[in-house]
């Protein structure tokens, strides 16, 4: 919520306009949504020699109400020191929420207790979540470090350098956010109960199903999550002394970080699955229930009857506790007759809804409804459980509803090498792993290498298994060309060699292969000693889908060379790319992918340079399958193109646009989605797909799926702050910045569209 | 000459067919042509323990007579040795040219001494210069290691086995070489008056005018190529400690090392200068004389009356001493009337031309001529002086022609970052140095960096340039708008300015600007200051033309990313590449430049996928000048593209085809040129150039050079063993394969055409 920043610009006022040394310490987690960050202020007339956390504090602000029930909040506090809580309780509210540990605290240590309704205070400023100014105007008038007075305009002078590039209209909500914190923060009167609390909760253990996840959570996750990571005995991860975690261990932090949560209103819903497909954090879901299972469903969970498919009820689910309440399925929601089926709602509103959520999650496969609504569809893909949930990436992130959908394609049978960037990030961050399994215990094998050489990580993945299954293959056809296997062997290896190239078809004959394998390797003889060396390397059987996940920085630059060499190689790996036109992770410098006049770390001054034509360089190989993709703008052509590139017994490459927090969206990142279908409108970015496949069917290998644009380039890039910016920091650079960007876009389109036979 | 593969060969006999422990340690330089090798063999019956040098040998085989001048050939033998010799000298011819030295150690200890001579023999065979095989079979029948007969079988099952990939003819050819060699050495009657034979030259020290190049010249040069560099003292190399050494040293080795050298026939000469255009060594030059020259010119020089310049007359002169034999001048020459103005003749009959070679070297410039034929033309760039000359480049090597030429045109302003490879060994090969000065002492800055990051080690040279530059740039804006600078250093300054980014306009006004401010500099107030300050880095004033030289190796693959990188910036750096379509430097690794169906190391069965489209990938980017040529099939149009990338305020790459040893042309490197010409004539290669500007200007900026290829690709490539061992090793592949690249080549060339707008 930008506390590190505010924290960084209260050590800078007290530096400045006191005659105290300051200190800063900040300490984070690695979640982009909700993540955990504790700043450490030192302030003293001697000089700051340490540089231990703080322990023995005089003031501590916490700034989320869940924290009280996770985190040791006050225990750090002196005797006589003040505490503020942001959270919209009353002291009733108060008695009822703290825990027992924290109130017993506060009272015997003659604790300064203070709240303060932040939320509701941003919500009325016109801030949103960005509650920092407030809590920090009233960190200060409480500390009283700096007078009262002082204090406010110092801040109001920091805010006005700070926010005069986004505009004045944030400057000003700033200043009112100094004023209103400074004043409207309530002093609570602690009870003398509060000394002889007692706890009414234990801490239960968590049971996962699987004993490796259940034991991991337990021992590892939950400790780690409450901040007592640093404490864990080695013993505790011993187990994972090969650098492996289980995997689906994001699902057990439940960590409740939303404000607001979509509601469902059956009513208006038209079963698109649309905000299940969108959502970028795998938080709501279509369920589909028979007769008994609706009959056993919570009272609380609603439905309506399955359009096409009678004797069905249809839901959607929401996994509160799992939201970041983007807000992205709400925007997206078309509703019926313009009313939407989804609106926002404050969590504490909506908590039933998780029952209705963990309920769908253990209804019965419905193979009906996988054969009425093709898996690789927009509405039929979300049947399938996505293989990538609750990642900790920011709140309407653009990048992962594409890897997601990928997991929900191909998840099964997914091997991924990712680059370092958000995508390592959100895709495993310690000691959460999103990437989880269906209900045959399939997922991803997740693993992140060195930002530079991804590709070639994933290249050798794939090296690896054609090796095996390469030797594996010639076991089968020693054993199809024995003499003492049987027929049903024979068949089943025919029909697995048959599809050996194909990851969709080779599931199942691998299955047969292997009950078949094993029945022989019970006998003796050549066929039972190839089925035995066979099954010794079963996992390998089937054919998997190689994956090599990234960013721009890690594909237009750094890693580059070796995505260019991977991809000419011919080697069958599909690489998708999370377009943000910068390196998002590291916080916004330019790279390649950053379009020309926009605004970024290195760019201050606008990128100079256009966006590199990746797609272009790559389809010059004519062996190369290229899809460029924006999933708002065209929902059925990223499925359509994720499962070309998938199918191809080649290179693929699909470059997917992706909304970040770095490019600073007017309406906030619940609209990225919308973003997305208003750049391609307004030919800022294209939708096309390259697939070799026809070309050598005669065919034009290029299709370009994006319309002529007709919206206006300009109005679309005012929209952002990475370009409206330079308006106001170098406008005349930014006019000409601007209006050649919108002639090569333009001219960019024409290309296109004459090489893909549109147009000549 | 292909003598370590024969004597590693030779190894092989002897320690599979007799019961001796064999031991091979083989020391080379690092000269393409003409470099020395020394190959130790150890043979015994005992295990072999020691890793020295041979220094008491029972044989002794010496395949150059050149060298009997140079090195010491006998001292390490055992009294009762065994010399061999290669040479065509009988015996009155022995005692005028061995040196005393030798004839003593020869005569007082015992030595058997045989002569072979290895070049008649190798004509007649037809196996040119690979005289290998037959002194291998020389030295089996001398030595008697094995008995004759035997030894002879087991050479030629050997060549059987190496060559039968060639083909039937290269069989024979070593056949009879093994039959011949095993007969036709002639044992040497050694008079007794060679026991007191005295030396009748002594040693004398070379001057080079610069006193720098002349210590070092004597003092490391010299010393290190008579192979006793290992016994230099520190102090003769303490002055190049920071790693720089004075350029221009090359032209000290006169290594003589040609068999055959051009002879120049006026009558036929029509003055065209190809002959000097394409010399890989810049040994071949035209000179021009005025009447006074032609007076004081030693009497065998040979002139005539130069075109269009009465009163001039135009010699072509020949360093002979420095020639490789190559014949590739010879191979160009239009000659007159089909009747060639170069012959090439056995270098004996031709040593008297080095002195009108020398004499060459010292006339006065001619601006005339300048002024007549334009320095940008191949006719007119040849009367300037190559900056790259006497390289070790292979005999006939592509590349070098290309870089000669670019020093030949901007030489005298030019930094090169080089990328590892032949590039770099030809460039600078300790202890020589090709790159040189010209008459003002202005010569090229040449640095050799990693293979992986030469693109960024240029950039990084720009970068440095731009620095200093802008910062001397503000000192004289400052001078200009000073109260007290004169009115002809403001004239000076504005001059400057104005010309201040192309490489050719910026020298003359950088001259008169120096000289300016070194008047200003003696006087004394803040002018005199700016004026001291901005001659303290005066060698930066003048505009430099700044370089990236590297093979394909480099560019296509391992420091793509970079190039891709440093071109994207739009920084002014100019990169040229020596695509020989193979690792060369290294034996001929295939990289991504190798063409679908070329044979190379990693690519035995032929490559399987297609030539990278470099240039198309970097034509994306819209602001990046790209020129593919190929200089034998239109010499025009290499030195337009030269001139064109340089003189391109923004990135420019230029793609050379460079013909090498490794590509196995059917008619040896003195037809490399040749080769240029049919492979573009045969759609292989296409010639083209992408200049920004002309888009710029509204116009199509892609010019498609080459016009549409009527030859037969498949003839093409049969001319080379890189294609024809394929239809040998794997015919039906190599079918395949090669009439995919055929359809590919016809298509990229009409793909071509219709962007350059020829075709729709
Ligand atoms: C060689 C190297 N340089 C820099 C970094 C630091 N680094 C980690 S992630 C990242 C940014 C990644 O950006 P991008 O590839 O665009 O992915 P995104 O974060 O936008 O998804 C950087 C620079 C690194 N890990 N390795
Ligand atoms: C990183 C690295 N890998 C390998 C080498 C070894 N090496 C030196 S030169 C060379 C080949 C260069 O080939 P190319 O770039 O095509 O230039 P050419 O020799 O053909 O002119 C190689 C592989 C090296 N120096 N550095
Ligand atoms: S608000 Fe965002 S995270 Fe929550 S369900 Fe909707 S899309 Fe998913
Ligand atoms: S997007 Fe709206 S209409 Fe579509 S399934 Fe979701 S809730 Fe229903
Ligand atoms: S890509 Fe942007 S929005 Fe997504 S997690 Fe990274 S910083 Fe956040
Ligand atoms: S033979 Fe070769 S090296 Fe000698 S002058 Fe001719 S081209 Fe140059
Ligand atoms: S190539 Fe032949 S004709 Fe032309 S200048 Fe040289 S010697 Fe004369
Ligand atoms: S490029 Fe080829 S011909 Fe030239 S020096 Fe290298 S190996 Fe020799």
């Amino acid at each position: 919520d930008g506390t590190v920043g505010a924290n960084k610009n209260s050590i800078k006022i007290i530096g400045d306009h006191t005659d105290m040394y300051a200190q800063g310490y900040f300490a984070y987690d690695s979640k982009k949504s909700g993540g955990l960050t504790i700043s450490h202020l030192r302030f003293g007339k001697k000089p700051i020699k340490s540089t231990y956390y703080i322990t023995k504090a005089n003031f501590v602000a916490c700034h989320k109400p869940s924290y009280v029930n996770v985190y040791d909040m006050v225990e750090d506090l002196k005797p006589g020191g003040s505490f503020l809580l942001n959270c919209e309780w009353n002291e009733k509210e108060l008695d009822e929420h703290l825990p027992a540990k924290m109130k017993r605290y506060i009272a015997r240590n003659n604790i300064n207790f203070y709240t303060i309704n932040g939320v509701k205070l941003g919500k009325e400023i016109g801030l949103g979540g960005r509650i920092n100014t407030i809590l920090q105007s009233a960190f200060f008038t409480i500390t009283g470090i700096i007078p009262k007075e002082k204090a406010i305009q110092y801040m109001k002078d920091a805010a006005t350098k700070s926010y005069s590039r986004k505009g004045e209209k944030i400057v000003k909500m700033n200043h009112e956010a100094i004023d209103r914190g400074a004043n409207e923060f309530v002093k609570v009167h602690v009870p003398e109960a509060w000394k002889d609390a007692v706890d009414n909760t234990t801490v239960k253990k968590v049971n996962c199903g699987d004993p490796a996840l259940t034991e991991y959570v337990n021992n590892v996750l939950i400790p780690a999550n409450r901040h007592q990571g640093d404490k864990l005995p080695v013993s505790a991860v011993l187990k994972m002394a090969n650098g492996t975690v289980p995997s689906g261990s994001a699902a057990y932090e439940k960590r409740g970080i939303a404000i607001d949560v979509p509601e469902w209103n059956p009513a208006n819903c038209i079963q698109c699955n649309t905000c299940s497909y969108v959502c970028p954090h795998a938080v709501i879901r279509p369920a589909v229930l028979n007769a008994e299972e609706v009959a056993k469903a919570p009272k609380s969970m609603k439905m309506k009857d399955m359009t096409l498919m009678p004797g069905l009820k249809f839901a959607i689910t929401i996994s509160t506790l799992d939201c970041t309440g983007c807000g992205s399925c709400a925007t997206v929601c078309p509703g019926m007759r313009g009313n939407k089926a989804l609106t926002m709602k404050p969590m504490e509103t909506q908590l039933a809804s998780q029952e209705g959520f963990d309920y769908g999650q253990k209804l019965s496969p419905k193979p009906e409804v996988a054969k009425k609504f093709r898996p690789t569809s927009v509405k039929g893909s979300q049947f399938h459980k996505p293989l990538l949930e609750f990642s900790g990436a920011c709140a309407g992130c653009g990048e992962t509803p594409y890897a997601k959908l990928a997991t929900q394609l191909f998840g099964d049978r997914m091997y991924i090498a990712n680059a370092t960037g958000c995508s390592s990030i959100w895709g495993g961050s310690a000691p959460a792993t999103p990437y989880t399994r269906n209900e045959k215990g399939y997922g991803p094998a997740w693993n992140n290498s060195l930002f530079e050489d991804n590709a070639e990580f994933g290249y050798g993945m794939a090296l690896a298994n054609d090796a095996i299954r390469g030797r594996l293959a010639d076991y089968v056809k020693e054993i199809q060309a024995a003499d003492d296997a049987s027929d049903t062997l024979k068949t089943a290896s025919k029909e697995y060699l048959d599809t050996a190239e194909s990851s969709v078809a080779n599931r199942e004959p691998t299955d047969r292969l292997i009950a078949e394998l094993q029945k022989a390797a019970k006998g003796s003889g050549k066929t039972a000693e190839l089925a035995k060396k066979t099954l010794a390397d079963k996992d390998y059987l089937a054919k998997k889908s190689i994956w090599i996940f990234g960013g721009d920085g890690w594909s237009y630059d750094i890693g580059f060379g070796g995505l260019d060499h991977v991809l000419a190689s011919g080697e069958n790996v599909n690489v998708l790319i999370f377009d943000t036109e910068v390196y998002s992770n590291t916080g916004g410098q330019a790279s390649k992918a950053t379009p020309m006049g926009s605004v970024a770390q290195f760019a201050a001054t606008g990128k100079s340079t256009k966006k590199k034509d990746m797609p272009g360089m790559f389809m010059t190989y004519g062996y190369i399958y290229v899809a460029h993709v924006a999933m708002g703008a065209d929902y059925n052509q990223t499925v359509k193109a994720l499962t070309e590139a998938e199918s191809y017994n080649g290179p693929s490459i699909i470059i997917a646009y992706a909304p970040c927090i770095n490019q600073g969206i007017k309406g906030g990142m619940g609209i990225s989605q919308l973003e997305e279908k208003k750049a391609v409108a307004a030919g800022y970015w294209k939708n096309f797909r390259y697939d070799p496949r026809l070309a050598a069917q005669g065919k034009n290998p290029l299709q370009l799926d994006s319309r002529e644009p007709k919206a206006s380039y300009r109005d679309f890039i005012m929209g952002e702050v990475r370009y409206n910016s330079l308006t106001r920091s170098f406008p005349q650079r930014a006019e000409e910045l601007f209006s050649k960007a919108e002639k090569d876009a333009k001219q960019d389109y024409e290309h296109l569209a004459v090489l893909a036979g549109k147009k000549d």
